[in-house]
């Protein structure tokens, strides 16, 4: 059967991109390394739209988060935790690790926090170090606004800090424009390539207060792979055959250029979006991110269900919903290296499997949906 | 140019074991995966000679050392650790990073423990925790004596800790029989894949221990990682591409027999041994594993320059030494996916490339030396 990977990550590998893993391993500490390493950088920076330094760790994207949490927090700081899923969840499950006060802002699941209430926060706690926010919740598909985030914290002293593991390359997120103090990301999401690498970039700011953070750490320790990577080298052994695929894949993207990679995942997910609905189905969320889209499922559609007969009957991999949604939502991800072909076949194969199991909708009515978008596009 | 690696990891990789990481890449949350999972930890504890769990990290060797102290010690904890090296010395920093309190061993560089030490040291602090050892101190070539320490560490309450990162199926480690607490690995030495993956195993009273840890860790716990390794997951996204890869490299270790393969490696060892010897070049441990050979380089010879030489004139790459070492030692790893043919190689590129650089010695001493141990084998 021809698999089709339509989960928020790993994503599709581009077979280039593959194929450079089947070489023979490079020694990590040499000339050629080195220069591998800053390409690697210097293109992340072009994806990340910052100036500063993106760190390159052997870890998840949760690795990440944490390595961002121990480097720029202390002890005795209070922060804000956006939660509206399983991943704005996450950062208060880190902070408590690490015993981080943090005042929880709970958003439904599905919808997208008011940047209003951070100010609100803010207002209540002027102490507060930083704010942790999520670009696309993942567990959700509801994008946040960071630009206004960064705008309302601009006006006070926390730092603004952002998921954007699944969202980085899908939607868009201009660090230094948007006064963002630190990004994580990871390799297996927009930017193609397996999973296996995180990624932190911190602004000048947030690198101030990693000079006084009191968190232990030594893996994660992000002053080290910044000196490090100034002289192309890590802290310890990196992934070096997922940093040379993740070179090859960032190739693609200069050369697509950032502006229409973002523009060819917002037109991707207009035509996921506009074919659902013509299917008569619901988007669980309010202000869906361009990184994935989550479909509410009708009552009588076991969503596990779902999941299998696609994966079985169709070689179609879809993600199903998480914690509390389990069952109840699924989650489409046009993400990565992903073309207007894919979404035909994904829409497809939606609209059999769902009659298959009890949804009928009329044939090809989500096809001719998206076959619109493209059409005039 | 051909270019061949006899760095101490990452090490060469079979190329069944490279093309299995160019095919299409794997969603990690499927039955396929967790079967995947599962067989690679079945085929784990059979190189670990262990019948405990064997947990699979997303991070370096150094990432699996951390988590273990972590996981298995608190803050009030103290520990022994035997430094004899780079290696032995990161055991003490990730102490410091976490504030245990720890009392080192120092060992001259290139010497091992005498295990009289360790008991000695256990006596005078009888509260002591654990002890952090090393089997193979790779900046060194170093051996220690696990074995014995074992039997000490019988008559006391401490935990043994190992760091098999480099010697895992080159140098013998018998988890069980000899009453080892925990074994750290990873996948870029013996295991003949690419760097990314950390192994961790406890014994029953490590992670007994561990139930009382107060140590922060989130993206590095081990419960978690025992917890859903018991249903074929990992807590978050693991480097799928190599748990495949890794899969396929343990089969060909299955299928040589762990015995085998430690045998080869001593042979292989044996070899580069008695050929640098024939060469008049002095071995720099006293006690030297099978997982390296550290060469001590006459004091006319730069390590730097003959390292560029062996890499840009023959396509060789050893390592050098590290820390206080660098420029001294020339350390040629025959460790994972080696064979009689590479040591041949590598004893005949060293014979000329010192000679190119100012070390005479006979053509093709160090060659008939290596060539009489094959051949009566």
């Amino acid at each position: 059967m021809k698999n089709y990977l339509f989960a928020p990550g790993p994503t599709p590998i581009p077979t280039e991109t593959l194929l450079t893993m089947a070489l023979p391993i490079d020694y990590h500490r040499t000339g050629e390394s080195a220069e591998l390493l800053g390409n690697v950088t210097a293109k992340l920076k072009y994806v990340f739209q910052t100036k500063n330094d993106v760190m390159i760790l052997t870890s998840s994207g949760t690795g990440a988060m944490e390595a961002t949490i121990t480097n720029i927090l202390s002890s005795n700081d209070r922060v804000t935790v956006i939660r509206s899923g399983k991943f704005g969840e996450r950062w208060g499950e880190i902070c408590e690790a690490y015993g981080i006060q943090f005042d929880p802002i709970d958003i439904e699941w599905g919808r997208s926090v008011d940047p209003q209430q951070v100010e609100d926060r803010l207002n209540q706690y002027p102490e507060t170090k930083a704010v942790l926010a999520t670009l696309c919740e993942t567990s959700t598909g509801a994008l946040h606004d960071i630009k206004t985030l960064g705008e309302i914290l601009q006006k006070h002293d926390a730092l603004l800090v952002v998921d954007a593991v699944s969202a980085l390359c899908a939607d868009d997120l201009q660090m230094d424009n948007w006064g963002v103090d630190a990004v994580v990301s990871c390799s297996h999401k927009g930017l193609m390539t397996p999973p296996g690498i995180g990624l932190v970039s911190l602004s000048d700011q947030a690198w101030k207060s990693a000079q006084s953070s009191d968190l232990p750490k030594f893996y994660f320790d992000l002053r080290q792979a910044q000196d490090t990577g100034h002289r192309g080298s890590t802290p310890y052994t990196p992934a070096i055959t997922f940093i040379k695929a993740l070179d090859q894949a960032l190739d693609r993207i200069q050369k697509e250029q950032i502006e229409n990679v973002l523009e060819r995942h917002a037109h991707l997910a207009s035509a996921t979006k506009c074919a659902v609905k013509a299917m008569g189905l619901k988007l669980f969320a309010q202000e869906p991110a361009n990184t994935l889209t989550s479909i509410c499922l009708p009552n009588r559609i076991d969503g596990q269900v779902l999941l299998k007969t696609m994966r079985n009957r169709y070689g179609i991999t879809y993600a199903g919903g998480q914690g509390k949604l389990k069952g109840q939502i699924l989650r489409i991800a046009h993400l990565g290296w992903v073309c207007e072909h894919d979404i035909i076949v994904a829409i497809s194969a939606l609209e059999r499997g769902l009659a298959e199991i009890g949804y009928n909708s009329t044939s090809g009515v989500g096809l001719a949906a998206a076959q619109e978008v493209f059409r005039n596009n």
